[in-house]
């Protein structure tokens, strides 16, 4: 029931995941839901939610009292083991809020986080869960981050570096300079000291750390200047002399765009909770959340969350 | 003698300067510049500068006990009026600490800040001289912004946005929540809210402010974003297929790589001083110096110091 086109939409996605092998529970309104399955001609079992909490509800009351909304059926879902992940286009905190509580925290993970994986296969966390953070919270973004790295991006002891604004380890806020210590000192992390913004084009690290907002920050910003760059190119390519290359090179454009765009991504993840959750973007089209179940079916095929437990608990001890 | 091709780097773009009408005054050690000016067949009045500040001096410290130095000569100079601007690729740090104590700071400010100027038109500060901030820098540094927007990117009256993660006036950390108030009572600011990362792809706010680590992060990012599409835009159109239509575009790719140039930029702009101070990339070529004393010049000329004075003035009243 999330997100901009829900259910048509997510419905859609959901019967694109079923041709890629997924096993899909669709989790909302019955009588919304199933007349759409049925003018499709497919069926796909509905886990009937008669509520749903919308961006402009508080969050962390909204999964209290809305005990039948189907961010929260969903997530009990997970926590009773009949679903082995969960995928939401719906609001961003009420996901937080509901893995959280109702699925709960991974021992020894004091706060969730919620991590992107760049088309450039950089994992960066946390972008937005939580806006301020203590040094030990960025090692465990550490660890859940290094988890994402090995089942998505297929690296074996994935580098980790810190987002920071110089090399030296002086560099930074108390915050910053706090974790460099504690990320040099924990052995369960492959740490390789600072980074910056600009290593996103490099492979100094594969995982990148920081708190919430400046994540938030690097993600938007990022993508803010994917957008100018593209926008600029139109602008200068946009003369008669130039449209037979520019045609040419149309279907090299249309793969990079494809590369680049969040619908292939097609969600965040959110790690440090006892399942496997995905954030697809509000505005996600049935492509974007094709690709967010199969991420979500990946992570719990790979044991993500066994994974990631596993190295909160070298880090711990 | 500041960056890393100095001195004679240096002197080259200052020569390129003078073909631009620029008044130099190259500032360090005699008898290393006269010669490079004598094998140049070129005449550029130096003021002698015995010692250099490098990267590994403590700025504050250095400027006190190296009173020979390079950057504390030409702070000097434009503290006594003998230079309108002053130009620097040495050190941020000792080029912040000279221009401060030196030619001291604007009434009503209390915090000097570094502004840089996007190759999209948007004027973005602090991006690193204050890691921490309070609301009321973030109002300064908007006056300061929307000066530097209205002398280089000709705007009347420019917009002014808070970088934060989310529109409403409640995102964000407690900086960004009362900035917010601040910056929405203050008369002397055309603010239009919170912006995020995103905006520097749209025409929401000519400038955008924040604190120092923030924007540098925000800074170094959309740089690493743009090396990172560079870098996928060479793979993708790698293959024999394309190499006709690549080379036809070729003119194309030029002209936007020069637009993207840090060198084109010349450098970043320190503002709250009483002086126009500009600050180069320590790799700075010879182009980048042009466009720095270019950028110098036109800020001298246009009377920055004087619009970001009565800006401060009407902020504080």
């Amino acid at each position: 029931m999330g997100g901009d086109h829900a259910p048509a939409e997510v419905i859609d996605g959901a019967i694109l995941a079923l041709e890629d092998g997924a096993h899909v529970i669709l989790v909302g309104d019955q009588e919304r839901i199933e007349p759409l399955l049925e003018e499709r001609g497919v069926e796909i079992p509905v886990a009937h939610a008669s509520q749903v909490i919308d961006f402009h509800d508080d969050a962390a009351r909204a999964i209290r009292d809305k005990r039948d909304a189907s961010i929260v059926v969903a997530a009990r879902l997970v926590k009773d083991g009949e679903a082995d992940a969960m995928v939401s286009a719906g609001s961003t905190g009420a996901v937080m809020a509901a893995a959280t509580f109702l699925i709960g925290r991974l021992p020894g993970v004091t706060r969730a986080g919620i991590a992107s994986i760049y088309p450039t296969g950089h994992v960066i966390l946390d972008v937005g869960a939580n806006i301020e953070c203590k040094p030990e919270h960025l090692v465990q973004f550490a660890v859940m981050g290094a988890a994402l790295a090995t089942v998505y991006v297929h690296i074996d002891n994935p580098t980790v570096g810190l987002l920071n604004i110089g090399e030296e380890p002086t560099k930074g806020r108390d915050v910053e300079r706090a974790a460099y210590q504690l990320l040099m000192d924990s052995a369960a992390v492959n740490f390789v000291g600072n980074v910056e913004g600009r290593d996103i084009a490099t492979k100094k690290a594969d995982v990148i750390v920081t708190d919430g907002f400046t994540g938030n920050v690097f993600l938007k910003s990022t993508e803010g200047a994917g957008k100018a760059i593209q926008q600029m190119i139109m602008e200068t390519v946009a003369q008669p002399a130039y449209a037979e290359h520019v045609a040419g090179l149309m279907p090299a454009f249309l793969e990079l765009r494809e590369r680049l765009s969040a619908e292939t991504v097609g969600g965040a993840h959110l790690v440090g909770t006892q399942g496997v959750v995905v954030i697809a973007h509000g505005s996600s089209s049935r492509f974007a959340i094709r690709n967010a179940i199969r991420i979500a079916t990946e992570g719990a095929d790979s044991g993500l969350v066994r994974k990631i437990s596993a190295g909160i608990e070298a880090a711990v001890h």
